[in-house]
């Protein structure tokens, strides 16, 4: 137990702690500016050196605010400015932007950490593997939860037998996303920018994909439902939604997304033996609940923000860009996940089951 | 707050404190014996004055035993006998038993109170709540949850808009049905004395109707999945099921249940403002969490077992008999469960969305 404590942090993926990886990041939102770069900038194989906004004005004033060496537009970016200044892009725009930066890093020779949903639509998510395979350039999708350490520990102990067999899966995000962003406008509302709806493409999406790393198994059909009934939400099919996933080998998952209600984060899974919880789950500080028999632990780990799970994940990136090995979470895994929330949304709007290819 | 938490246990439904009912307890399984009896036996208006079992011997036997006045036999209890010393009859046997001895009960001019869920099918169902309103008798479905303290503070926090509206519910009730009776031919395993199946029927009913009592809200319509894998469930579709119910006002629910995984049970309503969890939910010792805004708050009441559950629920059954007030849970009410139950099992057997009448 001593033992298992003290390594609760390590990074079992890491293949080299030598090297430095350049970032351009790309968007600059809050995430970008407050969680992301700060994140790179305390991580042990990156640093930031380029930050591409919408006007060279905006670009540099926020390079010269974070000490970034330069900021340049995204006309600039596309004809190439700065390029040998940086080795990677990290991409954090709306949804459907994600494609054409992708395809001028790519033609850059540039890897790619693209932020999650991939892109808006299924096609545009195919059209972006396929740019990036075809340039022989690395692409990644930022899930962080598959390198939060809590995440991993739940992930060995799986498949170490901790909860028996699988037996069901309970996913929940939601947040009241018009008190964060106060404005009815925002991307995450216009389906142009977001792309099949808000709740499932930015909320659902960590539920499904953490059940997909912790149980190494996909989703084979989904049955699901939609409302939205705030005139802010007029134009997205998904203030709330709720669906019932089979993954292989029968397991059941349920999961309910609101981008309308009390913040609360959590993914529970229920095996024949035991059952592991994470709440919260999916906004940093994850605590892992672990029971068997009549035995309950719980592992707080505070002090593991958001800003700790990205630096943990471009630390990932790096190590697979500088090292050997494989990145897990790819073009074509990333794609799985676009795959399936088409099927969520095209089982909402047809009212009955659909097939996950 | 003091005053709140002072009158936590506050029996708000109370009408009178002055009367006896007496008890035949039909159906002397472990629940009856362990649990019902000794309930009743500190209950405030309630005793028990006749067993009834398959045999003479056994239920003297356990009569004996417990301090009983008398134990007569299924026949017996048909024929009329005892029938002086009881006014009421408390129905536990296996589901499909029910109705025949609602029948004999309202023959013989006696209340009922008939253990969740009420029958084995809704036809049946609706046999029993017919027999008892042409006998004239009151008819009361044992859902125990109506009266543990946790559950009715809720509602009342629910009414007073606590959680804001109402947006997702979360439903879980999972056990090791093999490792508690370790006999493969048990009742809850058989069809044709248990009904529909076996987790909806013993263990989702409880989310399902909980919600119900909290939100004041009916389903309106569910899809659902089911299997069974392991042998000793050949013969019920449902060692797992999950389901996805939309309520009226378009509050979405999502359920999972099963007789064969570690025990948990978890009741979880998520509003616009505010959440309210119930953990555990179903097996007594009920513990309320409530979140709003930044704060959150934990009510534990460890002393409210199982038993102290049922010893509420007979008082209350008494307290509507002897005083003027109607029974919340009526044959009525339980009727409505066993069509959502049907409803669970017919769009999991037709792979498609089935509307609750």
């Amino acid at each position: 137990m001593i033992d298992w404590i003290d390594s609760y942090e390590d990074r079992t993926w890491q293949t080299t702690d030598d090297g430095t990886v350049r970032y351009a990041l790309i968007g600059l939102g809050w995430w970008t500016i407050d969680v992301a770069l700060p994140a790179i900038e305390s991580s042990d194989l990156g640093e930031v050196t380029v930050l591409v906004s919408s006007s060279t004005e905006k670009a540099s004033r926020l390079a010269e605010e974070n000490d970034v060496q330069e900021g340049i537009s995204y006309d600039e970016f596309h004809d190439g400015a700065a390029s040998d200044e940086y080795d990677a892009v990290y991409i954090g725009t709306p949804n459907a932007y994600h494609l054409e930066y992708a395809e001028t890093a790519a033609e850059l020779d540039k890897a790619i950490l693209c932020e999650k949903p991939m892109e808006a639509t299924v096609d545009r998510a195919e059209s972006l593997v396929e740019t990036c395979e075809s340039a022989d350039v690395p692409l990644m999708i930022a899930y962080r939860m598959h390198t939060d350490p809590a995440v991993q520990r739940a992930r060995e102990l799986i498949a170490d037998g901790f909860i028996g067999e699988p037996v069901s899966v309970y996913g929940h995000n939601s947040q009241p996303l018009l008190e964060m962003i106060p404005d009815p406008d925002q991307w995450r509302l216009d389906p142009d920018l977001s792309g099949y709806g808000t709740s499932v493409m930015d909320l659902g999406i960590y539920s499904i994909n953490t059940t997909r790393f912790l149980l190494r198994r996909d989703p084979v059909s989904v049955q699901s439902q939609m409302v939205s009934n705030h005139e802010a939400f007029d134009d997205v099919p998904d203030e709330r939604s709720s669906s019932l996933f089979v993954f292989e080998d029968d397991v059941q998952m349920i999961s309910t997304s609101s981008q309308h209600a009390h913040e609360d984060t959590h993914l529970k899974i229920t095996g024949t033996e035991g059952q592991i919880d994470l709440r919260p789950a999916f906004h940093g500080e994850c605590s892992l609940h672990l029971s068997r028999g009549d035995v309950s632990v719980t592992i707080d780990h505070e002090s593991f923000d958001a800003e700790r799970e990205m630096e943990e994940e471009f630390d990932y990136f790096a190590d697979r860009l500088l090292g050997d090995a494989e990145i897990y979470p790819d073009g074509r895994h990333g794609l799985q996940d676009m795959r399936i929330i088409e099927a969520v949304h095209e089982s909402a709007e047809r009212g009955e089951p659909v097939d996950i290819e």
